[in-house]
């Protein structure tokens, strides 16, 4: 999306000062005494905040990058096409009528089979494909289902620092109040290369997070941007609390086929907690695809059933010749050995673009899953006197960081304080998030970018 | 998607009992003493509504038809693909590895573009691509995302009755209030052929239905499931009150490209009308592919904004590659003669299906646009010793009637009053809607199922 963005708009100026200028919105102009017509138009506080977030932010200042085309690592899309035998399968899904038309609302049959059976011996049980799966438009959506299916106004939910953006607003979007709990950085963090594992779960810090209007807590693992993979005794803990306190468990697991270390589904832990718990997956993210918005929720049927419900008043029903792709996508990664060509070459990407930070000799957190990789640049010193626009100037040192990286080399990086909140940003002002999930020319060209940080180096 | 469902599960068995069953769900059991594991979670009141819907109760009775396959002009899913240059678009978009990838939440610039180019010339004025269209994921949740950029709890929102079902869910999802405003169903409905124009609304009902809480009203021209196209002067006396009261204007135009008789945008009638006046459109309807889920606004940047903003947190961005191939359905579509092609062959259908209802002597509405014909069946007596499962038992006759026609005749189609409120259900209690967006081989099946009503008619 950002490198499409910057192919067609960039204008090779640095325009800081319309960059800076807020966005003017009718409804601010109520407050004068004279309405235009059409701009009295109140939003609902739900969407009103006229704070730019992250990803214009980024995508702005890539546009006005002097460096063009900039290399873009900042949104988690791929690089890359989909499997060929996956784009087949849409392609002979679009010549048949009924995977045109509407889709029935919980999915179509042929994908939730796929998915039951495919995740059946990775959950340890049979999944029944019609009670336990639920299709959704991307992962996105299901989450928001699945707040929308349980979360009252009031209901309490805990989630992780830092975290996927769209979570803060799908609860609050079904009327939920949000529990903070952050993930503690690993200590040496800034001087050491260390394992993204090394971000620890603070159990006292959950279980002071809960009180008697806890509804829900949402893990996320393969994290991102962490690239943590939560261990078995951290997930038994968690999920042990979550029975205690009857929680309902949303676990994110997206990047589920991205595994680098052993890799544990909390679903499969225990039958208490396995009764309470919703496993999110992505198509995007499974087969290369984020733009084909098909996700999914396996669980409990009693749980699925409300989700599913939600997602009914939300979408209707999701995109049916992309689900009958996924269904064909489902049936033959196993045997095409697809899953596992998948996370090697995954690895590889990691490895291959960490490389250049031991070479920089600058630290880093080496993901234990997905494709984001956590580097710290607290040993990169900006210039005293570079000018920052004001929309930066304003927030942590990793959106300067990251400002800087646009700007003077041409990289686009996610300043990862934009999944806290502001009392933790400090544990995350040094960091800058990468997406690996591109061309391998495309990282040497990034590593190359990021070789001109050394005359900024102590 | 019943058509679907139906291959799949016919069991050829008249199974009124279980089909009588009430869904038992977990949650309703916590109020026995020990809860299972797992099932102790109360849903979100917005979900737990244990009504069974009209869909599934039709369904299920056509699944359990003793004829079968069951001809099914119950959904309105086209019963034929869309034409090739856009399946075509699609297949090429496939093969690109940014039409695979997230789309701009806001949706993409080719979308964008060709949208604002066809419909510029149908507004009478340019429309802005970046500012005065977004992309969604449906038009369904184009109009959730409306309620939720605009809809504050306790807020009013304005409806007609007989109401397309996903507006209720979607505003009540916001916190809005609905106030009902029923059509005025043709005098001589019952006795002979009207047009659907003449479904009237009656203005001083609509003023009597705003208070200071009112925001929004929602049209929907062409209708579903009238067939009624809003004149000019009722638009206009519509649209002068929503100036007078200072509401937004939601016009549901997604059969704007099947008028049959001259066809009026609200959004035309003014500038002070317009700058109200969000127009919902759907590529599912215009390009006979319901399954894509691409839909899209057009209004005022002021009003498009915050509709943007709640896709973003609703979907994030919707399906790439079909936004791809949609595009190119507008860039080709006037050239290629496609509109003027689909109106006419609709018109063709609805002409060809309600020859039926002449030749049994049974009156109908006649569509002024869209793809659904009511007809009504007063003159058909249902025999008295009929027994019929609690769930349509329970409801009007028009329950009674479509259970009837798919149980002895193997027809669906859907009984009206699901889409009023009960006070306003008699209006429509003698009514049913086929949708005729079907193969001429299936209508004339269909039209031959009809002729078997001719033993129960006096
Ligand atoms: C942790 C996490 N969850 C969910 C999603 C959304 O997935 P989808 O594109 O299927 O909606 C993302 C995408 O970046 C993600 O990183
Ligand atoms: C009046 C009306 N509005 C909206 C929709 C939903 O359109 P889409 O399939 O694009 O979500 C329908 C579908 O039946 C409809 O009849």
């Amino acid at each position: 999306m950002l490198s499409t963005c910057l192919r067609r708009e960039s204008t090779h100026l640095r325009r800081y000062s319309s960059l800076a200028k807020p966005i003017t919105l009718g409804f601010r102009r109520t407050m004068s005494s004279t309405p235009v017509p059409g701009e009295q138009f109140r939003p609902a506080s739900r969407v009103a905040s006229q704070k730019q977030d992250v990803w214009s932010i980024i995508n702005e200042a890539a546009t006005n990058s002097p460096t063009q085309p900039i290399i873009n690592m900042g949104q988690g899309f791929f690089g890359y096409n989909p499997p060929k035998f996956i784009t087949d399968a849409a392609k002979d899904a679009l010549d048949k009528v009924d995977c045109n038309q509407y889709s029935p609302t919980k999915g179509r049959p042929r994908l939730k089979k796929a998915i039951a059976k495919s995740y059946s011996p990775l959950f340890g049980r049979e999944i029944n494909p019609e009670t336990e799966v639920t299709i959704t438009t991307g992962a996105n959506e299901g989450m928001l289902s699945a707040f929308m299916g349980f979360i009252e106004p009031g209901d309490e939910v805990v989630i992780f620092e830092p975290f996927f953006d769209q979570y803060i607003s799908n609860i609050e979007m079904a009327g939920g109040v949000i529990r903070y709990v952050p993930l503690q950085p690993p200590k040496n963090g800034g001087t050491e290369v260390s394992s993204a594992g090394d971000w620890t779960v603070d159990m006292a810090a959950v279980e002071k997070a809960l009180s008697s209007k806890s509804k829900m807590i949402v893990l996320n693992t393969p994290h991102n941007p962490v690239g943590k993979i939560f261990s078995k005794a951290e997930l038994q803990a968690i999920g042990d609390l979550c029975v205690k306190h009857n929680l309902i468990i949303l676990s994110d697991e997206v990047y589920d086929r991205l595994p680098f270390t052993p890799f544990t589904r909390i679903a499969t832990l225990s039958p208490a907690i396995a009764a309470r718990t919703l496993t999110v997956g992505s198509a995007g993210k499974n087969f290369y695809c984020t733009g084909w918005r098909v996700g999914w929720l396996i669980g409990p049927a009693n749980l699925i059933h409300y989700v599913a419900a939600a997602h009914t008043r939300i979408c209707f029903s999701s995109v049916s010749p992309l689900q009958e792709a996924a269904a064909v996508g489902f049936e033959k990664a196993e045997s095409l050995g697809f899953w596992e060509q998948s996370r090697k070459e995954m690895m590889g990407k990691v490895e291959r673009f960490c490389a250049v930070f031991d070479e920089l000799g600058l630290p880093y957190s080496k993901p234990e899953g997905g494709y984001f990789v956590l580097a710290n640049f607290a040993r990169v010193n900006l210039p005293q006197d570079y000018v920052f626009p004001s929309q930066v100037a304003d927030r942590p040192r990793d959106y300067k960081l990251a400002w800087f990286l646009i700007m003077e080399l041409g990289l686009a990086a996610i300043p990862p304080t934009e999944f806290y909140t502001k009392e933790n940003m400090w544990m995350a002002e040094d960091w800058l998030r990468f997406a690996v999930c591109k061309e391998d020319d495309v990282l040497e060209g990034a590593k190359e970018r990021l070789r001109g940080l050394r005359k900024y180096m102590s």
